[in-house]
């Protein structure tokens, strides 16, 4: 039980035994007010260094609720100070705020401890975050521990945060939340590298070990079993014509109902094999788990479809997947995505919804989060702030594919690009950025694309070349969205399948929210770690996710 | 646009061209202030009547939004009537909102319909769920279209809702949320089946594919090429003692460089095989994607405490999985689990903690759903209200383990259980039940289980015997929540680790948290599916997540 007896609620239910530092240093007075009170805080130790010859300690304290660290003061007299002044150390103290002298430091409130609840040594010389100042990379190999950093902790509240606005911004629109499988038997683009999900591999260690303990039979355990049926058959016949007692042959026709068992049972172990189970040469999936091939999820917009065709505004915020040997700052094997789906609605309403989307955002965490973001113009990127105000603010330029290719063919012939601006060939990230940064200055939506270049489910327009595809591209990142208004025709979509060389039968099911009570839908998904990418300025995707997964690694 | 100029955010922007039918219906007036709008609406078919000599139809329309449908009226002078009375067709329409006659119709408001956007006729032979009254276990084979249906549309929206009360919960109290890995290298019970994540079947194909268009070299080739190598160095050695030119022997040494690269290069071929990769014998996973075996996680427990060693409260909300041959009405292969970790919590705060998160869901529903609880209670629970009310207000229950023994062991004397109740051995359902239902009528939590049946993580308590871990019980499904105090000390959780048989060297990272500034912490696992069951009344779990995964099925 704290002494508190304050009214704001994130100081006193905390379900633990102390109050968020947030709670004392982000209010309005800078925590001047609750000079006074008696608390409780816990977290790690920033920096810390003896006083007064050694009389005292100073402690920086983060406990990860806000950028800020909460300066404490303890006395020799209280504690040993030696295990207190280690970097990394955690402590849970209990003492009384009260507001520092004037001009000796920033903060306006500072806490002496009274009492040590709980200390958690560190030695410095092992740990392995030992000073503040790491490289990003080198923290890539202890993500274990990389929260306990400004920068990481500072992306995780953003990511947090981003969250949040991403349910608060559907909710408020009407869209309901739906989890799509991420063990999935279909592939949306019918084109991505896929991890496969199977128990093939320990079913199979489980039965070469048991194949050791109990061999399979050899052939003259068959052999023998097999003759013991006839002997036994042969007995009952004889018996039979012998006219025996009934109770004499109904105990020779058990025992050779028993040498048939023992038989078959032995048939069924002698074709038991070391290795996967095998069907005409090839692994036989029916033998694994779900009985047939399955898959991660490399996007939940096919089976969210099913839910718009019914729940008319919807949207999936989950874990995607790519296996593909992509070593770049951009992609990463698990990624997060959002993809909303709205029923009745056409390319125009996709579009508003991704631009209020991106705006709601951008506005979010300039109303929620502009601590950490000033962590971010300060550390990594000075126009981060200014970035999110203007998309915030600023109408997104809309251009379809045909103007863009116009305006990119001008501007090739002063400017040199690496990959081809051609009409029919899709944007390289190149030029992306150079008309969201330097042409418009401005987040662009790009709409209308080739045919050829875009999957089989978008709708075709009526020129009948272009498909009423959107891109929308942002500074810094280039492609943030990517998203169409669906095909709801069946004889056109089915056509398109098949155009594209995919099989039909896999996209019945598909093809079925065509064939009954078809609606006009539209969707899109964001990658959520551009979006933070898109926010913080930095350049590695693999900093902006907790646990980062790509070729080679996969820690914890 | 719409015509409308109401100030109801619901009914101005969905980003589509129609109105939710929940914001017509769902104002206190029942909607009858809308009277005189035109509004557009679109949804699918319930109920479709001709009327008065196929003069007009009456529809009965729902667009997912909400349990109700908004009745519209329409003229066969607009629509031929045939293809809009058909159950499931989609409906794009116009027109202007009435009261109707009263005492005819139950509904405050109705549709007459002045302009038709768009149909999706279905032919109603052919529609796989034609009718309402389908079993559940009927509308599992057909996953992509039963959310159609009032039961699926209603535990959707329930399931929304509970995830969004979720998240508002944990931010209510400072939490933030982490999402923890999919894909993992790291076992959290060390003992659950788990699936594997992998790319060898494909790279395997790929490669025996490969071999199949371009075989690998014969030895005759690998001679004939090594052969070549020694032709090359025998000029070149030629050349050097003949003391040719300069330009001579360079040219012979450049011939015999090519030489040794393209038999490298046929060496390197010659060994490669069809089949997965191996070393010693086995599966060499160092040639997979994560170059180790990766798995899907069973729980985001272990990762989410390093966050919680760092931002102090958090939770993580996402999918987990388990390769369990369970057929059961209660077990999936992948479902979704809600695991808050609070540092500076003991045992009692994380009771506190999971009997305010769940009272704060119950509340929820029966502030934000009604309708669709009311629905629940008609069609499959009548208890289902009363239960939500009576956990939102009751305290819940507290015992220790060694308790509830004593009162089971007394109560086994009168009745008789399926299984053991001995101090030791866990509780079976039947006993949570009987504890939950029978004896207190309120949810229950029981505390302080023995050690020997609990995992490794969880804080040994000062009497040795038992640890600090606690499961929330509740009526209809039993246990709903399990949680524990974290055991933070170095050397007790090592020997743990040991104790129970696995490995050391896969948990260091987890050990790291307590060798360098450890702090006490606890946190529980809520199965989210179980939630739904809790509050819905329903019996089966696959029919309260939206594409159930389980042995032998994955569909879509």
């Amino acid at each position: 039980m704290e002494d508190l007896t304050l009214s704001d609620p994130v100081l006193k239910a905390q379900f633990s035994q102390r109050v968020l530092i947030k709670s004392i240093l982000s209010r309005p007075d800078g925590g001047a007010g609750l000079a006074g009170q008696t608390v409780k805080i816990g977290g790690w130790v920033k920096t810390g260094r003896k006083a007064n010859k050694d009389e005292f300690a100073f402690l920086e304290v983060n406990d990860g609720s806000c950028p800020a660290n909460l300066q404490v003061i303890i006395y020799a007299t209280i504690s040993p100070l030696d295990q207190l002044v280690s970097t990394g150390a955690s402590v849970h103290v209990e003492g009384k705020l009260y507001v520092p002298p004037e001009g000796k430091n920033k903060q306006k409130i500072e806490l002496k401890v009274d009492k040590v609840i709980h200390v958690g040594p560190v030695d410095s010389a092992k740990y392995p975050i030992p000073k503040t100042k790491l490289t990003l990379e080198f923290l890539r190999d202890h993500v274990h521990l990389r929260a306990r950093t400004n920068t990481i902790a500072s992306i995780a509240r953003i990511r947090d945060e981003l969250a949040y606005a991403t349910h608060t911004f559907f909710r408020k629109h009407g869209f309901r939340y739906v989890h799509t499988p991420i063990i999935s038997t279909s592939d949306c683009e019918g084109a991505g590298e896929m991890f496969q999900v199977t128990t093939l591999f320990s079913d199979t260690e489980k039965l070469e070990k048991e194949l050791i303990t109990h061999p399979p039979p050899s052939q003259a355990d068959l052999e023998a079993a097999s003759v013991l049926v006839k002997d036994k058959g042969g007995i009952v016949a004889q018996l039979k014509s012998a006219k025996a007692s009934k109770s004499e042959i109904s105990a020779a026709v058990s025992e050779l109902t028993k040498a048939k068992e023992s038989f078959s049972k032995l048939e069924e172990r002698s074709k038991l094999k070391p290795g996967f189970p095998k069907k005409d040469g090839k692994v036989d999936y029916s033998q694994d788990f779900f009985a047939r091939q399955a898959f991660l999820t490399v996007s939940g917009q096919l089976q969210v479809e099913t839910y718009a065709c019914a729940l008319s505004s919807v949207y999936t915020f989950g874990p995607t997947f790519r296996a593909e040997h992509s070593h770049t700052t951009r992609h990463l094997a698990e990624f997060w995505m959002v993809e909303p789906e709205i029923a009745f609605a056409d390319l125009e309403d996709d579009m508003k919804c991704a631009e209020a989307y991106v705006k709601f955002m951008c506005q979010w965490l300039l109303d929620n989060c502009l601590d950490d973001m000033k962590f971010m113009v300060e550390k990594y990127d000075k126009g981060a702030i200014d970035r999110l105000k203007m998309v915030a603010s600023t109408g997104f330029v809309r251009l379809s594919y045909t103007e863009a290719i116009t305006i990119l063919e001008e501007v090739a012939k002063e400017k040199v690009f690496e990959n081809k601006v051609e009409w029919g060939v899709d944007l390289a990230s190149e030029h992306e950025r150079y008309l969201t940064e330097v042409k418009f200055k401005s987040p662009v939506i790009v709409y209308n694309y080739p045919k050829g270049i875009k999957a089989f489910y978008m709708k075709v327009n009526t020129d009948n070349k272009t498909v009423a595809a959107m891109d929308v591209l942002v500074p810094k990142v280039g492609e943030l969205i990517g998203g169409s208004q669906r095909e709801e025709r069946y004889e056109v979509i089915k056509e398109r399948i098949l155009e594209m060389g995919l099989p039909l039968d896999p996209y019945q099911w598909y093809l079925d929210l065509r064939r009954f009570g078809t609606v006009k839908h539209s969707g899109f998904g964001l990658g959520f770690e551009r979006m933070i990418l898109f926010a913080t300025g930095l350049e590695n995707i693999r900093d902006v996710i907790p646990f980062p997964r790509y070729p080679g690694r996969a820690d914890l």
